[in-house]
C-alpha cells in the first residue's frame, strides 16, 4: 500500500467536505464512507473527525481543544449534510456548534449528531508540561495482536483502515476469555501510514474495542455522548492508546481513553458515556 | 441554622427559576445570586445547576445523565436569562440544549455558557453496580479542615453556602506549602443541611478548590469547558468528592472529580479542561 500522507490520505478522502458558502454559519456536504463502519454504524470517532474537521473551517482557530459530542440516532453511509455556527470568538479560543443531518425515506431531516466545542491554536501553546499521567506500557508492536489474528468473519469493515496491535494483556476477549479487569491497550495508525494529526486524534480516542469487553459485556455498546480533550499536536509515528473503564453501573458506563504520541506526550484524553445492551 | 429541605433551602432558592412559556423550546428568568461567587466570577457548577433545573423543566426526562458547559465570558450576580430546546427524544432518554444570557450596559445580550445535555430518568435503572473504582480515603469529618481555619480575608462568598471539609493531607496550598500530587479531597455538604439530588452534585462537582493549587498554581483557574455525568440518585447524607489533574501542560489542565454518596456509591463523575493564569 502507497504511504498515506496528511491531505491525500484515505482517512482525509473519507473526510473530506464541501462547503456550501461561506460565513460564521455554514453548511457543508459530505459523504459518510462505508469503509469505517462496524456492523452497520458508522464508527463515532470517525464521524467526530468529520465534525471537527467542518468546524475548523467555521470558526476563527484551528485545532480542537474540547469537543463533546452526542450521538442523537444512528448514522448511515451516505450523504449527509452539516451545520457550524461560530457562538463566540476571543484572541485565543472560539466556541462553536455543528450538527449532522442525514435524511428519510420522505426527504425530511434527521439529527445523528450535535456537537458542542472550544476551537485554539496548538502551537501557539507554551512549552510547559507537568504530567503525572505516564504512557502505557505495551509490549512492542510486532508481539501486539492485530484484527487479522481474529476470526475473519467478524472483523468489522473499519478495520481495513486502521492499523491497531491490541496488548494480548487486553485481548481475552476475543477468544472468550475476558481479563477481568475494564481496560483496553493499543497501537493505533491509520492502515495507509498517514501521520496523526490532531483530526486523527478524534479518531483514536473511540477506535478500540470497548474496554468493557474485558468485563463480558459484548455487542454494541452504543456511545450517548463523547468529549475529547486535544492537547497537543502529535508527533509523527505511531499512537499508544490506553482505554479504561472504572463504573459500569445502572446499565451505563464510563470509557476513559489516553492517546501518547511518539514522543511520550499525553496528546488526548477522552471520556464517553455509553450504554450497555448486552451482558454475555 | 434551620434545618435546609430539597425545595425550600438557600440552594433551591438561589437556582430558583421563573418559565415564560411552556413548550419543547422554553425561556426562563434566573437571577444569579450574589451569595454563590468567588471573587468577582459567580461559581461555575452553581451555575450550571441552574441550566441544570432549566433543562430538566424542558426535557421528556428528569436527570441529567451527562451534561457539558462551555463557559463563553464570567457571570455576574443579577437578572439572566435562560434559552433551553429540546433537539430529541426517544423513550429512555432526551437531549437538549441551553444556554445562559446576560445584558450588557446597553441592553445587548451577552452569552455567558452554552450547554448540550442528555437526561433520563435516574430511578428507572436498573440496580446492577460493578465499580472498580474506590471511594477517597478521608480522615473524619471532625478532623477535615473547614473554611473558618483559614485566612477570613480571602475566604470567598460562596464559602458561606457550602460545608466543605478538607482532607488535611491535601490543603498544604492553603498554608503555602503545596503538596506536590494534583489531588484534593473532602466533604461536600450545602450549609443549610439540605441533602443531596442530582442538580446539587452538577454543584458538588466544580466546588472543591483546584486540584493544581497543590501544584503551586494559585489564583483564578478559569473553567473552559466541564462535562459531568450524574450515574445515580444519592443517598442522604455527606458526600466524598475527590478531584485530581494529571496533565498540567501548555497552559491548559484537566480536572477530574468523583462524588461518592454516604452508602458508598459513585454517584457523579466530571471532567473540566481549565486554564492556568498563573503560576506561584
Amino acid at each position: 500500500m502507497a504511504q498515506g500522507t496528511i491531505g491525500t490520505s484515505e482517512f482525509d478522502r473519507d473526510t473530506a467536505i464541501a462547503r456550501r458558502a461561506p460565513g460564521t454559519s455554514a453548511v457543508f456536504d459530505a459523504d459518510l464512507s462505508a469503509g469505517w463502519t462496524i456492523g452497520h454504524a458508522v464508527n463515532g470517532g470517525y464521524l467526530l473527525a468529520l465534525l471537527g474537521r467542518a468546524l475548523g473551517e467555521t470558526l476563527r482557530h484551528p485545532d480542537p481543544f474540547s469537543i463533546t459530542a452526542h450521538y442523537l440516532s444512528a448514522s448511515k453511509p451516505g450523504p449527509a449534510l452539516i451545520r457550524t455556527e461560530q457562538i463566540r470568538a476571543s484572541r485565543t479560543l472560539s466556541t462553536g456548534q455543528a450538527t449532522l443531518l442525514q435524511f428519510d425515506e420522505d426527504g425530511a431531516e434527521v439529527e445523528r449528531i450535535r456537537v458542542l466545542a472550544t476551537y485554539g491554536e496548538l502551537d501557539a501553546l507554551p512549552e510547559d508540561v507537568r504530567t503525572t499521567a505516564k504512557p502505557p506500557a505495551l509490549p512492542p508492536y510486532e508481539r501486539c495482536l492485530s484484527s487479522e489474528d481474529g476470526d475473519p468473519s467478524t472483523t468489522p469493515e473499519i478495520a481495513g483502515r486502521l492499523d491497531i496491535r491490541l496488548d494480548p494483556a487486553t485481548a481475552g476477549w476475543a477468544i472468550g476469555a475476558p481479563g477481568g479487569q475494564g481496560e483496553m491497550r493499543g497501537w493505533f495508525g491509520l492502515a495507509d501510514g498517514r501521520d496523526p494529526d490532531p483530526l486523527a486524534l478524534l479518531l483514536a480516542v473511540d477506535a478500540l474495542p470497548p474496554a468493557v469487553f474485558e468485563l463480558g459485556v459484548t455487542g454494541w455498546v452504543p456511545t450517548i455522548e463523547l468529549t475529547a480533550h486535544i492537547r497537543s499536536r502529535p508527533a509523527p509515528g505511531p499512537l499508544r492508546v490506553s482505554v479504561s473503564t472504572r463504573n459500569l453501573a445502572g446499565g451505563y458506563l464510563e470509557e476513559d481513553a489516553e492517546v501518547w504520541d511518539s514522543q511520550d506526550r499525553l496528546v488526548a484524553q477522552s471520556r464517553q458515556l455509553a450504554r450497555v445492551l448486552r451482558t454475555s
